[in-house]
This record gives C-alpha cells, sequence and structure tokens, in this order.
C-alpha cells in the first residue's frame, strides 16, 4: 500500500484546488491499483476545479483523470505556461482549453 | 479548424483500436476546443480497448482521455515501457495498471 507517491491538496481561491503529487521514486503502472488520491466526495471539493500538478508519466495523469471525473472540472498544470489548462468542464464556469493562472 | 493535428486509428487485434495523433507544431490550449479526434460511437470501436499514442502536453492526454471516457477501457502508451498502461477501464478485460504490449 505504500506507493511512495504523496499527495498534497491546496486551496487556490474559493473555487479551486490544487492536487500536487510528488513521486518519491518511478512508479510501476501496477502501484495505480493503490494509490489513494484525496477523495473529492470526503474532502468536499466535488463542486470546485481541480487542478493536477506534479511531475509523473501520462498515464499516471490519465488514471487521476478518470479519478476526478466527478468533480465540476479537471485542469492539467503546465509550468510553460505558468497555468493550467482546462481538459475537462461540467460547468459553464470553466470552458476546456481555458488557462487558469494559480 | 485546423488545427496542426492528425489522428490516425490503427487496429491492434481483434479488441484494440490504437489512437495515434501527431502535431505539426506546438499545440495551444485553446486548440482544444477544435479538435476533433476519431469518434469511438461513429467508428465503432466503442467495445474495444482505446490506446492513446503521440507526442504531446499532458493537457492534451487529459482532454483525449475524457473524449474516450465512452469506450470500454483507455490505455497510454509508453516508450519506456514498449507497452500502453490501462488507466481506466469498464470492463473485466482489463485492468487499471496492466501494461498492454502492441
Amino acid at each position: 500500500m505504500n506507493t511512495e507517491i504523496k499527495f498534497e491538496t491546496k486551496k487556490a481561491g474559493e473555487n479551486i484546488v490544487v492536487i500536487e503529487f510528488v513521486l518519491a521514486r518511478e512508479i510501476s503502472p501496477e502501484e495505480l491499483r493503490n494509490i489513494n488520491p484525496p477523495d473529492p466526495i470526503e474532502n468536499k471539493f466535488a463542486d470546485k476545479l481541480v487542478i493536477l500538478s506534479g511531475r509523473g508519466p501520462i498515464w499516471l495523469y490519465g488514471f487521476l483523470i478518470h479519478f476526478y471525473h466527478p468533480v465540476k472540472a479537471i485542469a492539467v498544470f503546465d509550468p510553460r505556461l505558468d497555468g493550467a489548462v482546462v481538459v475537462e468542464s461540467h460547468s459553464k464556469e470553466y470552458e476546456v482549453g481555458q488557462v487558469v493562472k494559480i
């Protein structure tokens, strides 16, 4: 169960939550079965924009994007843009392709 | 509408479809609104495993993973693993974290 991946949840304004992950070492695919990202319902941020941030493989992001599917909108932080790109939105508040600065 | 992104659909066995994208130049976030990936219903591969492959930003993958949400399962190709990692599955046939060789 110890997957050497740490998640940190940070509020960025009233309606934005940043989920930042840090890998202590390289993650292997089967570890996706045991990771435990902060639950959006339990932690009451399902009604917010979730920004994913961290250095890791694209498939880890893929897993997280599916995991956070129930939230209002999901964005992926891109350091080159100094902001997060909305990739999925269930709300008129956020549009796919929008860059959210944090 | 011309976003300089090309998608190629390849069959890999009976139950696997590889969606490979090629960017002619760097994509900008707002272009996510105009890209047109192969539709899984129209192209009759909603009942298959979809493997995403290509060099591009993580948020493009984020968009595609949401786009292909209706299919049986989604995997992300990782050249370092010489295979694709299942990130989302709605079938017992594929398990999250499984590496599918193609």
